[in-house]
């Protein structure tokens, strides 16, 4: 699994760290809909997830279209803005949970949160 | 839902953000197994989550002894220590979902992630 941060919106590490954590749950509850041996797999393995971090919206977008054209799922985390960043705002992708094999050549090359 | 990072070990802002994925996953898992009117109310309401730090593995500790004492879920995150920390170090609580009103006397005083 892996959870991608939006790099220009400086959050706090706090705040991105809640981000992430938004899209770890909405991954899990959606993968729980739609069980799959994947699924079981990640979770008997420990759910392994990374943090990462890419600059720009347009750079999350391109990596959700690469996700998705992989059939891998993907979720956004719009912020409720309270505090850092204005309501709606797209704060974070996750992708997953995938085989390494699938994630890699999507996102091996980004950088760690 | 509260989740406390365990300052001491100093984990990068990715490597914490994961910690507090972790926790997030586990205590979504653990109020799915008993549902209530909480965590529907949680759920309802945004999943709300706020990532926090304490110095130390006695004061998560104590966190814990006090939420539980409390009636509130809690989970512990165990690194497998691939990369930072040793494998099985305890790097982060998890605390709740539960109201506000409940949260606050016991992390109202906690510095933000």
């Amino acid at each position: 699994m892996a959870l991608v941060v939006r790099g220009e919106l400086r959050l706090t590490p706090g705040k991105a760290a809640v981000q992430v954590a938004h899209a770890a749950v909405l991954l899990v509850q959606l993968a729980e809909r739609h069980p799959s041996p994947t699924f079981s797999r990640w979770l008997r393995e420990g759910q392994k997830k990374i943090a990462l971090v890419v600059p720009t919206l347009t750079d999350l977008e391109e990596l959700d279209r690469r996700a998705r054209a992989k059939g891998l799922a993907t979720v956004w985390v719009e912020d409720a803005g309270f505090t850092e960043v204005a309501p709606g705002t797209r704060t974070c992708l996750g992708i997953g949970p995938a085989a390494a094999s699938e994630l890699d050549p999507i996102t091996g090359e980004l950088e760690l949160l």
